[in-house]
């Protein structure tokens, strides 16, 4: 059969090297092109196996692929998102570049179970950070069935795995710092994903604001969400806005208890859990929500968008 | 000079060796027994150097000690408290059997920066759960100085390391089901803690709602409490209710920046951070507070307590 | 199609969850039955994705399954093997009892690259240990080609993850006591494996003698063995050996650099590194061999054997 | 009383930090200062508490200490012994650049069981590397004693903690790289530890040859090195050198079972168990040597050699 050739920018990264990966993986893409510039000229060892030998970005032969993956940089992705539509690719950007809350026109917010027909259809598509997806898909089914409360205040304190800060020779990041350590970052109103997060309630016409406290974990992979959100009156079952909402989705699970991040590694799915915290004046939901931040929060999504755009199944070649 | 005789009930698991440990090496107490019940007889190491020997409880010579900590089980340990009692010793009780909310007169609670002068006098100290002492101390500049919205919910989410579950042969503490992995457990209302933290805010007269939701990080030691508490007005310095109530205390450090619990492990001591969450029309404050569970959440508490109650320098033998 | 119906015995282990989880993607193969005593009845996620629910072991529908896998403990197999066989099934047993030097018959050892021709053929095959597969695998050429010294002492030194232990409630192997430590056991001549590696040199007839230290990592999956072996002279390609041996082997790869475990956790696969130790006046070769515990160490190569004595592809239903 | 003034070269990495720690905690010395380039100006936490600021090495006031600790990068330190040898002080330097081995006059090699009277005596003692450390006084009896075989072949199996390969920003030690992997590294003759020990070997006259493997573990702290020593004749009793070596050493001990890396951390201590392999036909002795890499196998060594340079007592200010 005839593979779809696709290339991948800035693949020396974590995200990258999954894409890669998945790529190869694939049944109906090929991998044409891996860029790195740092690394260019060296083959690696791809997550489950295999190699990829790096091109230098420049070198890019961005004309032979059909759909181009950028996970280069914040800041360095929107030149070369316009230079892979120039050659004729589609695009899914991996950056913060495009997302919801910059301002780009002409880009579609690539939280797939939210716009899967405009993502059906676009050129380019700005796949979401690992956070707002951990988040945005937990509050999807309240937002848009109006349970939330009036002006509420949703608390969202999210763990994340060290991949998260990508492949990136920092001493803090070191095995020495993390390992039986534990502790919050980007406090406050200070991290990117939390614009990205309001912008989307702005788009989904919430009047809800968000608390996002980001915590780094001593694990590899994964992200749990543990978010409270008031209600607009009390819910006989708490898991029925999600059933009603995800029950055909191929990549959300519904959970009886409070997910494990290790039963979501290496799955492109999020897996979701309800519970109403009976004991307050105000009806208030606790939701936990997990994923593996490189597959549903990065290269993951990002092939389940690529499907879509290339006219693919949606699972195809996606761990379940 | 002549060492005060301690013994400690229930002496194998991770409290019970990190408070022989710590008897081991006060300048004023020695260790005159050690019971264990399974572990009767057998030699052990203890954490930092040096070793004990568990007797039965049963065959614990209670009246050769002067101070008696209880780490047995919960359940278990009240009929210890007061054989030890009857034997002439005073009791500082690590079980949750005689913590506030549980009716019991004659006791006193063990937040040392709280009741001081009461664990002065006292006979039996209960000695504060782990996370009750992590989110107790963090929120009680505000309680006490009248800062906290009215009816205000306060969401407290907690990551405690493993060695908070005790030292039980369970499959679920087992090194491959955590490595790697990162849950929430106890979530809703079932956390015996948060009814401990409830009866505290009762007693300091709060009208405040608490939601706890502690989670298990793939560590040995620590605890991070993240939590967000409604102000009923904004704070022109965060950190000014924490200096003015705690500026003199010797085990409580203010941050400058989120604290880490590597920082804290081994140590005796709470860390505390607060920041104002400017983006929220309610005013709101995030305070992240650290300690080592097994220290300032368990042994190094209750010997601070005992060292109170003895009439030692309150900082005796803990580590700085 | 029709799919192969296949047992599990002893299913609720590392082992026996793995053996599931392949079973379940395999595409020739369906899960008859899977068993487990302590938790019969009880529904458990496999490593992966998907759900198994276990029956008691004698409750199991023997005569249903083609091939069974009997991932029973140690003394406990034996009987059920037979069982098994009397209720006409196949049967690849990953327990010690039947294996090479217990002087059982009518078995075949089931190291696959050593031993396809008469697994294809064989009723009961005793799948190898962990550490005899990672050591005896690092030898077979250098045995085979006669390479190794006369009355050689070959040292091998292995590090295994904690699931090599089994998923047992032993507070030994709690999360508390393997993070941040590192160990050797079963050092002289006590562990089980030490003999089962002998009776092999043996059967090959190689005069050399074997020192085998295990260690336990603070890892869940994963055993490196590290090798000197005393050669009979220089080698001038000190992979040579290998290449010759195992050109065509779909499960062995030949690294050109010291093996790291991670690129083996979850792949059916052995990484062999060799290289002269140049500086000894005896030549000497150091042989590094990566193996994932779980896969190429218990049930990926299990079901490598289930897949010829089935006459199905060896590959099928095995990540390479 | 009157407290020694100490400098610390390097002071920002990991033994550089544990130096500055121990220094601060030590009843007989203070810190005059503390050196790092890159991090000159910036305030650091100190492990157990505690803070430090760094001056630029060049503008350290090196006559204001009478100890100077030089941790700079190997190469770099040597220049630095001399400048602070001529502003006065004495030096234990931790770099490799004055070892056994390197031929440079006028200086110690400061392994303390062996050169105890010299150290005392010393202007300058070149610490031992941690590698050496472990395995040279797991050796030291033995040779001393003429109990190894003529010409044999010891083999020295080592696994270190990442701290070892130093604070520095490389991407081969992020925390993703490290957790859940173990490999091998610096195999056949490359580590420079090899020479050290080989070096130190012929000092003693030993016709032994060495293999050394050092690996690195998915730990923060701690080396365990499995040595096996081909013995001229049979031992009835495996510790008996060890005890009639070792008995009265203060940082020496010697344990009933394998050691584990946990019971050393943090302590200035080498744990010694030895063990005869019974089933070989020459005589072969399991050595297994524990120690804690920052602290025996640097920093506190260093600090135990000063304390002998300076008069002090040996044990004065280390963690027993």
């Amino acid at each position: 059969m005839h593979r779809i050739p696709i290339g991948v920018l800035g693949a020396s990264g974590y995200a990258g090297r999954e894409l890669c990966a998945l790529v190869r993986k694939h049944p109906d893409l090929r991998l044409a092109f891996a860029t790195a510039n740092e690394q260019a000229g060296r083959t690696v060892e791809l997550p489950g196996g295999g190699e990829v030998t790096f091109v230098a970005t420049e070198q890019a032969p961005l004309a032979d692929a059909q759909l181009i993956f950028s996970s280069l940089p914040h800041g360095a992705s929107k030149a070369w998102v316009e230079k892979s539509r120039a050659a004729g690719a589609k695009v899914v950007d991996l950056s913060h570049d495009l997302r919801i809350g910059n301002g780009v026109d002409g880009v579609v917010y690539g939280l797939t179970e939210l716009y899967r027909d405009q993502i059906r259809g676009a050129d380019i598509v700005a796949n979401p950070g690992c956070y707002p997806t951990s988040i945005s898909l937990a509050l999807l089914p309240l937002i848009e069935q109006g349970l939330i409360a009036h002006h509420a205040t949703i608390i969202a304190n999210s763990a994340s795995g060290v991949t998260g800060a990508g492949f990136t020779a920092r001493t803090d990041l070191l095995f020495g710092e993390i390992t039986e350590n534990y502790r919050a970052y980007g406090t406050g109103n200070t991290h990117r994903h939390l614009n990205e997060m309001r912008a989307l309630l702005g788009t989904l016409q919430s009047d809800a604001e968000l608390v996002f406290t980001p915590h780094l974990l001593p694990i590899a992979r994964g992200i749990l969400s543990s978010i409270t959100v008031p209600l607009r009156g009390t819910l006989d079952d708490a898991m029925a806005p999600f059933r009603s909402r995800y029950g055909t989705e191929p990549f959300i699970e519904l959970a009886s208890a409070p997910p494990e991040l290790r039963h979501v590694t290496g799955r492109n799915t999020v897996r979701i859990f309800a519970q109403p915290l009976a004991h307050l004046k105000q009806p208030t939901l606790l939701i936990l929500s997990a994923i593996d931040n490189l597959m549903k929060g990065a290269a993951g999504q990002a092939v389940q968008n690529a499907n879509l755009m290339l006219g693919l199944e949606e699972t195809a070649g996606l761990p379940v």
